[in-house]
C-alpha cells in the first residue's frame, strides 16, 4: 500500500465590529471596510438581504443603504434590496432559501462579492447557509439586529436550514466575514427581545466566568429597565467569551468537542413542544433553570448558589418553567435527551455545573432525577 | 468602535491510499481506517452511494461489501446500498440530491458515521455535497473508480451540484476524511474513459513538472495499450502533484489564487456547446491544445515544444479539434472567455505555458489570435 498524505490549515479572521447607526454618512466604518477588503483588481458588488422585522422598525433603511452607497465608485450596490421574514419559520421555508439563490444568480454576486444580512438569528442562518453554498461561499457580513444574535449566534461560525423537519438538518460551518454589532437596531426591540437573548450571556457566565456572572447580578435590574449602556455591555462581553470559545477549541467541530450548549438539550426540545411559541431566549433560560437544579440535586452545587442563578432569571423577567416539560409524564422532555444523544452521534454529552462560572461535561443522566427537577422548578 | 478580533485556523488531514480490491476479505487497509478513525465512544455507521456505471461492471459489490461488514462490532452497515447513475446529468438532477439527503436522515447517519461513494468524477461532487451539507458534514470517503477522479478531481477538496444550469452553482470546499484510490476499478473502464483523465496528468505536468511531462511522453504508447503499472504510476505522480497544489496554496480559495485550470476555460465551454457528449477529460485535452497553440503564437513557447505537446496528445489518441471551438463564426467560444471572467469575479486570470513545464497566469487574451489558434488547431 502507498499513500499521498494531505495536511494543510485554513486560516480564518473576521472582526466583530460594534458600531452605531451603521448607515449613516457620517458613520464610514462599514465602507472603510468594504473598501479595504480583499483584491482591489476585483469589480465587486453588495447584496442587502433584511429581515421584515427590522425593515417595519427602521422604515429609513433601505433609503439609507441606498444613500450610503450612491456614489461610491469601489463597489456596486445591487438596487433591489430583499425584504423577507425573520423568526425560526423562515428556516423551515424551502422557498426562502430558494429565493435568496436567485437574487445571488440574478445580480450576478460572485466568490469576491458580498452579500450582507440584517436580521435575526435565524435570518441569519439562512442568510448564512445562502451565502456559504451559493458558488462555493460567497463573502458574508453578519449585522445581527436582536441581543441574542449580537451577543451569541451571529458572532460564530454556523448556519442552517431546517429539512425533514429537523432543526438544522442542512447547514455548513462558514465563517463571516465581518459582524456589525449596530446598537441602534436594539433600541426598537420589544421588551420580550430585549430579554430573551440575555440568557445566552448568563449560559455563557455560568460555565465560564463567574465575575461576569456576578456583574450580571448586578446589573440585572438595569437591564430589566432598559439601561442601554448595560446591555451594550454585556452583548460585549458575552461575544468575547463567545468568540473566544470557538477559537479555542474546534471552531468547525470535526472532532467530538462540544459547543457552548449549557442548558439547550431542553431548550430544543421546548421550542418544538411549544411550536416554537417561545423564543430560543426564553426556552434556553428554562433550559438553564432546569439544568441548574439537576446540578444541585446532585450536589455539584449549593442551595444558595441555584438560588442566586434563578433569582437571576426571574429578576430579567424570564419564566423559568413551561408546563411542556412535563407533558406526558415528561416523556416528552426524555425524547428530547434521546434526541440529542442521537444528535452528537452515540455519546450523551451534557454540560452541568459544578459551581458558579464552572461547567463540566458529564455522560449520563438520571432521569427519575431530572424528573424530580421538574417539579421543583414548578413551584419555584 | 471598539471590536472583538477573531482568528483561528482549521486542521485537515487526508491520505490518498493506493490499493487493489478493496473489499476482498484479506485486504484490510480500509476496515483498518474506518476502525482506527475518531473517537471510539460513537456508534459508528456507514452508508454507500455506488455509480450504476460502477455497480454494472462489478456486480459483486454489493455482496462483497456486505462480507467486508459481516461480523464487524465496531461499524454499522446501512443495508441499503444506493445505486445511482453517475455522470454530469447526476448534477442537474435535484432529485438525486434529495434521495441522498432522505437516506443520510433515514439512516440515522450523524456527524460521526461515513458516507462512502464509489464513482466518477460527478458522482463523487454531488455526493461529496450531499455529505458536506448533511448536519453540517458527515463524514465523507471518496473511492473515485475512474483515471480522471482517482488523479485529480477526486483527490481534491471541492464538490458541487448545478442549478440554474450553471456549472457548480452549489457547492462547498469540505475535504474528505480519506481517498481510496483503488486500481480494481480501472480495469474495466472502456477506452474512452481509460483514455480521457489523462489530460489532467499532461495539465498539471504542463505548468508545474518538466520531468514529468516527459515521462509521459515517454510511456503515452504504453498507457495507450493499457499498460496498468505505467497508467498506476500516472495516477499516482498526477494525484501528488494535485494534492501539493492545494496545500501549498489557498485550499478553500479564499483570496484570489487560483486552482489548476491549465486549458479549462475552453473545457468548460465545449462540454456545455457539446451538451456534455463529450468527457471532462476529452475536453480538456482540447482545451490545453488550443492554449499551447496561443502560447506559441504569443512566442512564449517554441514551436517545437507545442509539436511535442500536440504529439504527446495524440499519441494517446485525443482529439485536439471539435468544430464547436469555430461555431458562430467563434463567438461561443469568446462568450466562454467571458463567462469565465465573470465566475473568477472581474479580473480575468488564464494560465499559459512559457515552457514545458512551467506555466504562467495572464489578466488578457488577444481574442484575435485565439481565433488564429482554433483555425491552426483545426488542420494540425
Amino acid at each position: 500500500m502507498t499513500q499521498i498524505q494531505q495536511s494543510f490549515q485554513v486560516p480564518f479572521t473576521y472582526n466583530v465590529i460594534f458600531t452605531e447607526n451603521m448607515f449613516s454618512l457620517e458613520n464610514e466604518t462599514f465602507i472603510n471596510f468594504l473598501k479595504n477588503f480583499g483584491n482591489a483588481n476585483f469589480r465587486k458588488k453588495i447584496l442587502f438581504l433584511v429581515d421584515a422585522g427590522v425593515a417595519e422598525n427602521h422604515e429609513y433603511l433601505p433609503e439609507a443603504i441606498k444613500n450610503y452607497f450612491a456614489n461610491q465608485d469601489a463597489l456596486t450596490l445591487v438596487p433591489e434590496i430583499l425584504v423577507f421574514e425573520g423568526g425560526e419559520k423562515v428556516k423551515n421555508d424551502p422557498q426562502v432559501l430558494e429565493t435568496i439563490l436567485q437574487a445571488i444568480d440574478k445580480h450576478g454576486i460572485d466568490r469576491h462579492s458580498f452579500v450582507a444580512a440584517i436580521g435575526g438569528g435565524a435570518f441569519l442562518d439562512v442568510t448564512g447557509y445562502a451565502s456559504a453554498i451559493a458558488h462555493r461561499g460567497v463573502k458574508h457580513i453578519r449585522i445581527p439586529s436582536t441581543v441574542l444574535s449580537q451577543n451569541d449566534s451571529g458572532v460564530g461560525v454556523k448556519n442552517g436550514v431546517n429539512y425533514f423537519g429537523k432543526k438544522n438538518f442542512l447547514g455548513t460551518f462558514a465563517p463571516p466575514i465581518a459582524v456589525f454589532n449596530d446598537s441602534n437596531f436594539l433600541r426598537t426591540l420589544s421588551d420580550r427581545d430585549w430579554r430573551s437573548g440575555i440568557s445566552e450571556a448568563i449560559k455563557v457566565a455560568l460555565i465560564k466566568d463567574l465575575a461576569f456572572f456576578e456583574w450580571l447580578e448586578g446589573n440585572a435590574e438595569a437591564m430589566a429597565k432598559r439601561d442601554e449602556a448595560v446591555m451594550f455591555h454585556q452583548i460585549f462581553r458575552s461575544a468575547e467569551l463567545h468568540v473566544q470559545h470557538i477559537s479555542s477549541g474546534d471552531p468547525f467541530e470535526l472532532g467530538s468537542a462540544r459547543p457552548l450548549d449549557f442548558g439547550h438539550w431542553a431548550a430544543h426540545k421546548l421550542e418544538y413542544l411549544t411550536n416554537f411559541e417561545i423564543r430560543h431566549g426564553e426556552a434556553v433560560a428554562i433550559g438553564i433553570a432546569l439544568d441548574s437544579v439537576y446540578s444541585h440535586l446532585k450536589e455539584q452545587i449549593t442551595a444558595d448558589e441555584l438560588a442566586r442563578i434563578i433569582t437571576l432569571l426571574k429578576t430579567l423577567g424570564f419564566e423559568i418553567y413551561h408546563p411542556a416539560l412535563a407533558e406526558n409524564d415528561k416523556i416528552n422532555l426524555w425524547k428530547g435527551l434521546q434526541e440529542f444523544q442521537e444528535h452528537l452521534g452515540g455519546e450523551l454529552t451534557i454540560t452541568l455545573l459544578v459551581a458558579l462560572g464552572k461547567g463540566v461535561e458529564v455522560h449520563e443522566i438520571d432521569f427519575e432525577l431530572m424528573k424530580q427537577s421538574v417539579d421543583i422548578l414548578k413551584i419555584s
